[in-house]
């Protein structure tokens, strides 16, 4: 088995784009990754970010279950101290069994201010333990066995003999397609130092990184696989999904033509730029460039050259594979997505490309044994 | 303008019916809706219930934004207290933009025992609180001003200049499509004392009602009438919808041989008889019947007679400007979704002759001078 292919939607629209846009390139590129082969989709939650506002990911899975066929989706991540945990568990599994199993669940404490904010917090230092909490009580419904349990931050049951109504009612079965066992749950991490990483490996979640340079990748790996490891589980390196900017065309000059003009670039311009400065997250690409660079001065050519997957299929598979034989490989690489609207058919071309001509020869290494 | 006719889905399908199985037929039956001419298509919230299994009216919402043209849709409805405030704000407001405008909302407080079960509650009467405080705070949300609340069930707020990071953030604007104002807010009463009239009169929001015979339906009308003059409002008939169980086609005979063996059918005999019977839900039928029967001894003749409305075009409209007569007009008439799935012709054929043949025939009163 070769190395997968999936796509991450944040979503990055600029704020000017309507719901009803987002939600219609959305469900586009959903459709045109189904047919290229794209084995995952995944669609981030958001309450207040304008560049990233999908806060409904289940939307467009569901507008989805009809107009895709083997794609799998997940919501990445539900933001749990944002949830009611029993409405969250009843709503995750009916739509697992909507999409008849074409789906994996991301968890999250949130980590943005403005959504912690919207949702009554001072900060997002507030929301850690409120995740575990809604997850304790998240499988406990998923158990479908009676119970009431009255947490600090939150309260779920479930019905039994005791407890039910005089007239008889049939419970529904809104439980995961499959059962609980069959649902896989992920977790993405992004600073080096991440703690969904070891969260991740402690409960046999599969991690994502969002690719931050080889430290990073090195680190998110050993540290989900000590966890695993901590548990008594095999870590797979198959499990592991790595997300990134691309951009495939031609010839390396035509893919960085395209990339300049392209909706990714101008989301970094505009948005993600100014935030990897002020987290520090180009630290490790930096490392990695050999460059005497600062986080502050990065440019197009950089942005081009390290940070984004840019150039020719041949250049593509280049570049992955020297970066798998520095951390090791993993089993999928996730697309992340951009705005498109104003000049499709690039973007479109280049996910097709990234399917067919990159993903499927890719010489991945640690993967034979797992 | 004559009576407008709508869809209910509670929905009614049988538990064996599995999630991806309704949520496909209520896709269907909503773009036949569309089609045929139907104003608004609601759908319930129901958690627990075998017989009644929609969990995420979203889903069905947002699956038929691009497969449908005109007609409206409604979570009907949301169960506040069942759901964090600010995210169900966010959210509702993020979907009527992605519908364009064809978008209203339900509100109610949660009336089953078993999903009050399933979010910790001992019983039902623990969540009308909750409901006025997540709507206050649904309210504060869509002011859009810097707030932070913390109530005594929940808490909310919006991100100011003050509370915000360092980094330049774009806030979403996830309001109501065309701002607050324009979001027609609806609740349902269902037996003839219900509190959720006086409720809907008191905060301008419509109402609908589950037919429940001439007593029950000028109770709710005067309810929500009075309710609404108190607070200096004119009430007025269009904006009352009343929700029926209806089967049409050609002849009478031909539509109760047709209505006998439908879902609709079997919903009363394998569920809805025992709720009817054991909350006295029939008691106003009877009486309009002028039949010496009990709610226990209501068979099929009965229902087909004076539950139902059952016949062919011409009775059907004879039938409810009798109703009409009696308990003044309404604006819409909402024809309640039973499941279809193993004989779907006969069902969408009635669907179909409703919207085309008796609706716009229907001469009802007291609308023309509101």
């Amino acid at each position: 088995m070769g190395m997968q292919c999936g796509i991450f939607m944040t979503p990055y629209n600029p704020p000017s784009r309507t719901p009803r846009q987002v939600f219609d390139w959305a469900t586009d590129i959903a459709r045109i990754a189904d047919e290229a082969g794209y084995a995952d989709f995944m669609i981030g939650e958001h309450y207040t970010l304008g560049w990233e506002n999908i806060p409904m990911p289940e939307a467009v899975i569901a507008a989805c279950a009809q107009t895709t066929k083997r794609i799998r989706f997940a919501p990445m991540a539900h933001l749990l101290p944002y949830h009611d945990p029993a409405t969250l568990a009843i709503r995750i599994g009916w739509l697992s069994q909507v999409m008849e199993g074409r789906y994996f669940l991301g968890v999250a404490p949130g980590g943005h201010h403005t959504d912690a904010i919207l949702h009554g917090f001072d900060n997002i230092f507030d929301l850690a333990p409120r995740q575990l909490e809604a997850l304790h009580l998240m499988e406990r419904v998923w158990e479908q066995k009676p119970f009431v349990e009255r947490g600090k931050y939150f309260q779920a049951g479930f019905p039994g003999p005791e407890t039910m109504p005089e007239y008889d009612v049939i419970i529904a079965d809104n439980n995961p397609y499959g059962g609980r066992d069959r649902l896989e749950i992920a977790v993405t991490g992004l600073s080096q130092k991440s703690s969904s990483m070891q969260f991740a490996g402690e409960r046999d979640y599969s991690p994502i990184s969002f690719f931050g340079g080889t430290p990073q990748m090195k680190a998110h790996w050993e540290t989900w696989a000590k966890a695993m490891e901590s548990k008594g589980r095999t870590p797979d390196r198959k499990r592991y999904r790595v997300c990134r900017d691309i951009f495939i065309a031609d010839t390396d000059a035509e893919a960085k033509r395209l990339f300049l003009k392209s909706g990714l670039m101008q989301t970094w311009k505009h948005y993600l730029k100014e935030i990897y400065v002020k987290f520090r997250l180009f630290d490790g690409i930096i490392a990695d460039s050999g460059l005497d660079v600062t986080p502050e001065s990065i440019d197009e050519d950089f942005l081009a050259e390290h940070v984004v997957l840019c150039g020719s299929p041949e250049t593509a598979i280049e570049k992955i594979e020297a970066l798998a034989d520095k951390v090791g490989g993993w089993g999928q690489l996730v697309y992340n997505q951009h705005d498109s609207l104003d000049d499709p058919k690039p973007w479109e071309e280049s996910l097709r490309r990234f399917a067919t001509e990159v993903c499927p020869k890719v010489r991945m290494p640690d993967l034979v044994d797992a």
